[in-house]
C-alpha cells in the first residue's frame, strides 16, 4: 500500500468559501475565496461615487450574489461569511469621517450586507485596517507582535496589530494617524476639518504644496521624481515630518515590525531610508522595517483576511 | 431558617495571598495583600541607591519573606505568588533603561524573585505600567477598553491598556513616551541619550528649564506656583507640548478614557484644562480625561494587580 502522505479531508468544508469586498473611492472589488485565501472568482466595478453611496452598495452586493451563485455551481460548497471594507471609520449604524462619496457617512454597512446577502457572518472594516490584516496574516506581518502597516499614499494610515488582531480602538478610529498634530505650532485639528499630517504629508497634501512651489498641478510621483532643488527639499521635508511620527509611533508602541505599503512605495527607497533614520535615533528598540507583501488588492485582502478570521 | 445572604467561600483559598513589592529610585515598598487587593502587612525600606543594585534586592527579599512568614502565622493560608516593580524596562535579562542605581541594569529580576522566594509565580513589569495596571482593575480605568494611563510627574510615561491588559510592546518598552520627539527639529533621540518630550515637559525637565529663567534651584511644584509671567509662560508651553503628544497619542488608540496621574496632579485643574484642549480640538473620537484613583502606592498597587491577573 501507498503510504498516505496528506491527512484525509472533509471534502465539503474543503469547497466552502467567503465573499470578500473592498468599497474603494473610484473602483469596488468583489471576490470569492477559498478558506485558505486563495481567490476563484472576482470582479471589479466603477463606484460612480458622485451618484451616492446606495447604488454602489446596490450594485457591490448584486456582484457578490452572482459570484457566490456561480462559485456555489462550479464547486458546491456553501458561502461561511463576507467581509468587507470601506474608507472611513466604519461603525455599526454609520461610516464616519468618509466624506468622498455621498451618503456614504450614513450607511448602515454591516446590517445592509447582512440582508443583502442573507449571511449572519459579516464584518466591516476600513481599508487601511484591511490592509494590516492581511500582512498580519499572509504577509510582511506574520507572527510580528506588536506589528504596524503603514499606508502612505494619496491619504495615510496605520492600522495596529496587538496579539494577531488589529487594534480598532473604542470608536473603530485607532490608527488613523492622518488627524497627528505635526507640533505644538498646529493650532487645528480635525474639530476644525482638518487633517495636519496628512495634509502636509500625503500624496494629495504633497500635490498640493507642490503646486504651490511650481504652479500647474504636479502629482505626488511627479514631485518625487523631480531633481529640482525646491522640490526635492519639498519631498524630503514632508518625508521627515512623516518619520518623525513613524519614530513616536514605534516610541509608543514597540512594534517588532513595521510594514510599509501604499502609492508612495514606488520610492520605496528613499521613503524608507527617511523612516529608518529616525527609528534608528529615536526608539529605544528599534523595529525593523520592510515593504508590505501586498502591492495591489491589499483591501480586497483584506476583507478576506477579515472574515476569515472571525469564522 | 435565616436565609443565607452571602455564598459559602472556602475558607482556606480565603486565606491565601500574594506579596507585592515596589522598587523605587529613594524607598522600597513591600506588602502582602489578600486575593481582593486588600493590603494585610506593608514594610518600607530605603532604596541607598549608590550603595547598588545587589543590597537592594537582598533588603527587599527579607522583606518579603518576614511579611510572608508573619501573614502566614497571623491567618493561614499561602503566598500565591509575587508581582515587583522596578523603573526601567523590565526584561528577563535585564532591566533596560534604568541608570539611576548602580547595577539595576544588569539584574535579572524575575529569576532573582522567583529564586528568593521560591515561588514560581512572579512576574515583573516597570513602575508606570504597574500603575495603569491597578487603575484598570481597581482605579479610573476599569472597563475602559483602550485605556491609558499617564504618569506626569518628575519623569513621564504611559501605560497602554488593551483588553484589560498593559501593552509591554515586543521589549517591553511599550508607553515609554518621555522618549517622543518633540518635532522635526528635534534631532536627537535616545541613541544619543535624550529623552525629548521628558526634557522639555517632566517635572526634572521643568526644573532644569525654569533654574535657566530664575535662577537658583527652582523645584517643579515652586514653578507651578510661580505668578512670575515668565514662569507661567514656560509652565502653560510645557503642558501644551505634553498635550499635543497626549491627544496624538488619543489620535493614535482612540482610548475610551485617559487617567492622569503623576506629581503634576497637585496642579490638576490646570493640567487637565491643558491636556483637554487639545483631545477636544484635535481627536477624532475624543476620551474622557480622569485623575487617576491611586496617588500613592499605585506601584505597589500595580505590583499586586500584576501577579493577580495572572493567577
Amino acid at each position: 500500500m501507498t503510504p498516505q502522505l496528506t491527512q484525509p479531508q472533509d471534502p465539503a468544508a474543503e469547497r466552502d468559501f467567503v465573499l470578500g469586498i473592498d468599497f474603494g473611492g473610484t473602483k469596488i472589488a468583489v471576490a470569492t475565496a477559498t478558506l485558505g485565501g486563495r481567490i476563484l472568482r472576482s470582479e471589479r466595478l466603477e463606484t460612480l461615487a458622485p451618484e451616492g453611496a446606495e447604488q454602489a452598495v446596490r450594485r457591490a452586493l448584486a456582484a457578490a450574489e452572482r459570484l457566490r451563485a456561480a462559485t456555489e455551481a462550479a464547486q458546491g460548497g456553501r458561502c461561511l461569511g463576507a467581509g468587507a471594507v470601506s474608507p472611513g471609520i466604519v461603525q455599526d449604524e454609520c461610516i464616519a469621517f468618509a466624506p468622498n462619496v455621498p451618503g456614504w457617512e450614513k450607511l448602515a454597512l454591516p446590517r445592509l450586507l447582512r440582508d443583502g446577502l442573507g449571511l449572519d457572518a459579516v464584518a466591516c472594516v476600513n481599508d487601511v485596517k484591511a490592509g494590516g490584516i492581511a500582512e498580519a496574516r499572509w504577509g510582511a506581518l506574520r507572527n510580528a507582535d506588536p506589528g504596524i502597516f503603514l499606508s502612505l499614499g494619496t491619504g495615510i494610515g496605520a492600522a495596529l496589530i496587538v496579539g494577531g488582531q488589529v487594534l480598532l480602538g473604542a470608536n473603530g478610529a485607532a490608527g488613523e494617524i492622518g488627524y497627528l498634530l505635526r507640533d505644538a505650532l498646529d493650532t487645528a485639528g480635525v474639530r476644525s476639518g482638518r487633517a495636519p499630517l496628512e495634509e502636509y504629508a500625503s500624496g494629495i497634501g504633497l500635490a498640493r504644496r507642490g503646486a504651490e512651489v511650481l504652479g500647474g498641478r504636479p502629482t505626488a510621483a511627479a514631485l518625487f521624481a523631480s531633481a529640482d532643488p525646491r522640490v526635492r527639499t519639498l519631498v524630503d521635508d514632508a518625508l521627515d515630518h512623516l518619520a518623525v511620527h513613524v519614530a513616536n509611533l514605534a516610541v509608543t508602541l514597540d512594534p517588532e515590525r513595521i510594514a510599509v505599503g501604499g502609492g508612495m512605495m514606488t520610492s520605496a527607497d528613499r521613503v524608507l531610508a527617511a523612516l529608518k533614520r529616525r527609528l534608528n535615533e529615536s526608539v529605544p528598540f528599534p523595529p525593523s522595517l520592510v515593504p508590505a507583501h501586498f502591492v495591489q488588492d491589499s483591501a480586497l485582502y483584506g476583507s478576506l483576511a477579515l472574515i476569515l478570521d472571525r469564522l
